[in-house]
């Protein structure tokens, strides 16, 4: 019953974990199942970074600029919510470590312009935003969050499936620096992060689709988004057998119930057809809540807290730039780019 | 007589230049001609940015890191000796302003690929670098550019016709940008620079072709170069007249003796075939002597004070830098991206 738990395999060697998220708005089951649960995990056993990814959303000339600062609130409060702790793991905003960008111009001469061409999510992104071209910013992104995860040097980066050709890159430009200028940067592992399927029965939940349940959805939304979701299509009566797998109410009962024994004897009845969905779903529902009720309560709590958020970002961003600044000295070091730099400069006798 | 002395045309309304050079080494009479006469002279009148371009020199893989600290330092002593006054001018080396790179990336969703491909210089740079493919670095510097160039606001830029179509995508992206979020950036106009002959007669002095005089060059060294000018190729001998136009032993006699009867009374007796190429060239070599000899004093007396370089482009850097953080505050606020800096970000309570 629980091999559809997702649960992502995890290294003993690992050190130091890259993972974030593009702020656009708050978070939801599916953020949590792809890669909150691991980092309220992992926090404990290794060194985690929670990038917020505020200039990546500058890719297109038409993003919705006035929406990222409300959208950086929600996620951060979604983080401290699931238990993420800004004692444990460093929270930054990236546009307040500017100095990436820096480290970004350093590995812009070791990408080719085809080579940045073909990873795939660039013509998905066009396609998706309906764009006539990419703009710069959209081609060179890749090499940009290249320079987010090479920054902490970290070993390893859980991502979607959809990001994995761009971790990929970075692993290339990682090889390419260290053959070229001496060794500095580690190529980080990509686990693949697991995937839960949309209350529609899409592959992926998704806020822009729809499909979604979040975070802080209150107790009601959260029944009637239950109600609504996609069960076996053919069982058309409570009496017809149902199939259980693959099945979304089934799956987020094995995802979110704290009563396992309650979703096998379900499962049973189902599959017998001595069940109806609205005991089923009546039972996700109730399960859910109770999985969020600690959620909800603590991020109530945390937005009562007037200029947490805000300070939890500039002691995650500090930290974060101290770290950008000692991987940028060994890259330029490596490079032999050490001239006019406060005392390391060219000799001043000729 | 005077018809090819290189005069720039000046503007009055110019109030604040931004011109510069890459760090490629000490520079020559046609960097004289082209740019640094005309910074001595507006340096007087506008506000002059000079900026020393060294991470334009990171566009390639293979690019000879370890010349750049000495270049660098080779650069401002000749800006010194032909009289760039650091009291006057900003003298600045653009890795110190890397705030530079956060107004790049804004830009960047602004530039289309296909517009940053279709750039004259990127084809150029590919076959003259014998490159197999372009880099990110080459394809987006002209992005690059164009931020050195909007950071400081400036009204004007002289450039060379090579670098004329950056200038038109600087003049692209502030329009854009003042469309899409408000009137943040002027659009610089680009007086084309005057250009001197090389010493073997080919248009362009370059000192990758090598036929260049230093303005570091010694007197020796001076006349041996003059004596292998490239004269008219029709004259074999002394008493056939020969052709004073075009001709870059008269071209440097024009801009650089500054006993202009003697040019013309030499330019005479030459297009009657009654001088030989001898006497024009010791005369041009003396002349030249003569107008490099302050210049070769001032560039030793600066070179012997320790510490002299340094202090000039950490001043002038930590100037350009403020200058570079208001644009940079200018275009966040234009653009709404407010969030999260210091007491302006988002409200608190929810």
């Amino acid at each position: 019953m629980t091999a559809q738990k997702s649960d992502a395999p995890v290294n003993p060697k690992w050190t130091r974990m890259l993972t974030g998220d593009r702020p656009t708005g708050a978070l939801h089951l599916g953020h949590y199942v792809g890669s909150l649960k691991m980092r309220v995990e992992l926090q404990e056993k290794i060194d985690t970074f929670v990038l917020i990814a505020d200039l990546h959303v500058l890719t297109t000339r038409n993003a919705n600029l006035d929406e990222i600062g409300p959208n950086i609130r929600e996620c951060v409060l979604d983080y401290l919510a699931v238990g993420i702790d800004p004692d444990k793991s460093t929270i930054y905003l990236q546009s307040l470590v500017p100095e990436v960008l820096e480290l970004f111009w350093l590995f812009m001469p070791l990408v080719s312009v085809p080579r940045a061409q073909r990873i795939p999510t660039l013509k998905e992104q066009v396609r998706d935003l309906k764009l006539e071209t990419a703009s710069m910013a959209l081609l060179s992104y890749p090499v940009l969050q290249s320079a987010d995860i090479l920054m902490v040097r970290g070993d390893v980066v859980p991502v979607g499936k959809d990001q994995a050709s761009h971790v990929e890159l970075t692993r290339e430009i990682a090889r390419r620096f260290n053959q070229t200028y001496g060794e500095v940067f580690p190529e980080p592992e990509a686990p693949l992060t697991p995937v839960l399927i949309g209350t529609d029965g899409q592959a992926k939940a998704s806020k822009s689709i729809g499909n979604v349940i979040m975070l802080s959805d209150p107790p009601d939304v959260v029944e009637k988004k239950v109600r609504a979701m996609f069960t076996d299509p053919k069982r058309i009566r409570a009496d017809i057998p149902g199939t259980v797998e693959g099945n979304p109410v089934f799956i987020y009962h094995e995802e979110f119930n704290d009563d396992q024994d309650e979703v096998a004897g379900l499962a049973d009845r189902y599959r017998q057809g001595k069940v109806g969905d609205v005991e089923v779903k009546t039972k996700l529902a109730a399960a859910i809540n109770r999985f969020l009720d600690p959620i909800r309560d603590r991020r109530e709590k945390f937005a009562a807290k007037k200029g947490l958020v805000e300070e939890i970002i500039e002691a995650g961003s500090a930290r974060a730039r101290e770290e950008c600044h000692q991987t940028l000295e060994a890259a330029r070091e490596a490079m032999g780019l050490t001239y006019f730099r406060g005392g390391d400069g060219v000799e001043v006798s000729k």
